[in-house]
């Protein structure tokens, strides 16, 4: 699966640079050969970082060591540290021990305080990290230019593309830049999708409104994708502001719009990534009995294997909606529902709609892009969740042994 | 896919028949050419009759009018009436009122007060039923020998083999015979996949016993199996108990287990022919915080499209079973937990196993019948779930436009 996905955006974007972050990447095979599979973020002093984690029982020990870390006192500089080819996952306390020395050596290398060390980890489960090979590397590693292109390129597994987005706000008080790196859903060969996402800013912002703000907006963006309903054990998504702008923008809604943008670009091409994926699908529920409701609903659809199967053949089969719709535990009256594909409506008052025919809803689905919404008609309860269908590719990808 | 499940059973059983039912089949057209697609079972006065169905707030005009009429009083004949091809679910008050006109002709034909007319149909969403091809089958049936086979062989959709199980009861009064027909996890071309399951006793049982029994087996049976994590608009299991035998077993754990036995071959028969399917998996969880726990772990695995693939591809990647007890929301705890294929320890003490090796794994993944089971180590709560990889062949099914 050496292609590149079909729904991949045309290039990685001209990131702008981000003061007061230094960037290094290297080759330290872990476990691919001939290619970069480290990164280190050196973040200035005053940096407040704030993120949010896969909520598994079985998350991995850079996950459990980064949640501890969190909102700590933004004394001295700060760090991340990623590596690809091994998810340091199920390793028990070996593991902890592992993330403790990698935190280690990047404070005996950069002085950042172990505290504000954050790292992930992504690729085989059950594997022992051989963290030599890291720590070793980290050694010889000097963050310069804030190149985030090379750090997308590093943190990939079997991403077909490098994903990255930004955003630069015009303030009276100067220009803030916002940057953001993904990988994820394509596989982590050979295992499971993990979902890494660092987002870098110059603007000055308050730990607790960052933390908050990073919270609020996750629910509406990566919480907000699927691609097969597997949640990985080692899902990250880590924001940093350096406040090398100078601009506080704690408090901020123009700052928390820009950076939702920023997410949900990187969202949106986590779902372009995913596995096999052929066509983009959004899934919008509107008026249901609460936003709950909403929720259940679209995901019920989102992650149906037969809606996705559908789709991939482009089959506009909305009686697997319904069914979709039904199973998902939400409230719902056949009679009062009404479910668009794009501008069209397919069905209302518990029957096909009298304008529908089975060819414009043929013709919607040649399209890349297929929106999808479902009106239930009994409240106010909005949710949109992005996903993509479901191809012979998944199987190929996750079906193939390991070895 | 014309070809039979590779995990079907070698042969149709013989049933033994069951005094007081009538059966007939016919070749309605509803949808299908050449091929029988409607049956009729007409049971002897005193009748007792329970029944589950889908939750489903989507569900068929049949369930829905099957729900209202469950319990009334067993006086005179009873009937039910199944049709393949056209699932009359999202059809409005127009598959209401067909549904009616059915029963009012089994009325008519047979005698049989409406209310204890019960219907099935399985095929297509949101077409309207052609219910005059079906009423006047109806008019020329003829129920007769209690030929069970010829139902099962009625009632199929793109199942690739019909489904019957049985069981015999010696008592002291006599014997009892259980005899149950099912369809289901075939694809019901195009559209979704629906069970419907009827079990036929000669055994005497209070209606409420009936319905207990009924639904709480059905719990540990029809409703622990998954394909795909779907469900059906018109999933229906009925249970009649003629009481031709004489012989009253209210209350006999005697008779509930040899249900349960029934219910269990019947239910692990659906998952045999699952779409695609070429292993057949059992999950079990034990030692879980509660049953709840233990269901939601024993879920979460089984309807996993990472480890259903990987099984698929006989890989032992057990790294999957890890990811996927971490999303369930149940509680569990890495160091405590246990996870086993067969006999064979993969994983303990939050590593895998020192006794565990790769070759095991691989060589065990060769089976057909495949058993996982997941010790928590934290209480006493346990679940059983069965289910079927997930292949390529389940793809192409599901993905090939319906016209």
């Amino acid at each position: 699966m050496t292609g590149i996905s079909p729904l991949a955006p045309d290039a990685f974007p001209e990131l702008p640079s981000i003061d007061g972050l230094k960037i290094a990447t290297f080759k330290a095979g872990v476990k691919y050969k001939d290619r970069t599979d480290l990164m280190i973020a050196i973040m200035d002093p005053g940096t407040t970082i704030a993120g949010v984690f896969t909520r598994s029982s079985t998350r991995s020990a850079a996950v459990l060591d980064c949640q501890a870390k969190l909102g700590s006192e933004p004394s001295g500089p700060a760090a991340i540290v990623v590596n690809s080819g091994n998810a340091n996952a199920f390793t028990g306390s070996k593991g902890e021990a592992s993330v403790e020395r990698i935190c280690n050596q990047v404070h005996e290398s950069f002085g950042v305080s172990t505290n504000r060390v954050f790292t992930s980890s992504t690729g085989v489960i059950g594997e022992l990290l051989p963290e030599g090979k890291i720590t070793s590397a980290i050694a010889k590693m000097a963050p310069g230019d804030s190149n985030l292109q090379n750090a997308a390129e590093a943190i990939r597994t079997t991403d077909t593309f490098a994903k990255g987005a930004f955003k630069v706000l015009s303030t009276d008080a100067g220009q803030i830049n916002i940057c953001g790196i993904a990988k994820g859903s394509g596989m982590i060969a050979p295992d499971m999708a993990t979902m890494l996402v660092y987002i870098f800013t110059d603007a000055k912002i308050d730990q607790a409104y960052l933390q908050d703000t990073l919270s609020e907006l996750n629910e509406r963006t990566f919480n907000s994708i699927t691609v097969d309903s597997d949640t990985s054990t080692s899902d990250t998504v880590i924001c940093a502001a350096t406040g090398a702008s100078g601009i506080d923008v704690s408090g901020s809604t123009t700052f928390s719009d820009a950076l939702h943008e920023v997410m949900q670009d990187l969202a949106h091409q986590v779902v372009r990534d995913g596995e096999g994926a052929t066509k983009f699908i959004e899934v919008s529920v509107t008026n249901a009995e609460t936003d709950a409701d909403a929720n259940l609903i679209a995901r019920a659809i989102a992650n149906s294997p037969l809606v996705k199967t559908a789709i991939a053949g482009e089959d506009p089969n909305w009686g697997r909606i319904i069914m979709a719709i039904g199973k998902s535990g939400a409230m719902a009256d056949r009679d009062k529902l009404s479910i668009w594909f794009g501008n069209i409506l397919v069905a209302e008052k518990g029957w096909v709609a009298s304008t529908y025919s089975e060819g414009l809803g043929a013709a919607y689905m040649k399209n890349q892009d297929i929106q999808i919404t479902v009106d239930l008609g009994l409240g106010s309860g909005t949710a949109k969740i992005w996903t993509c269908d479901l191809t012979h590719a998944y199987i190929t990808i996750n079906a193939d042994y390991r070895s």
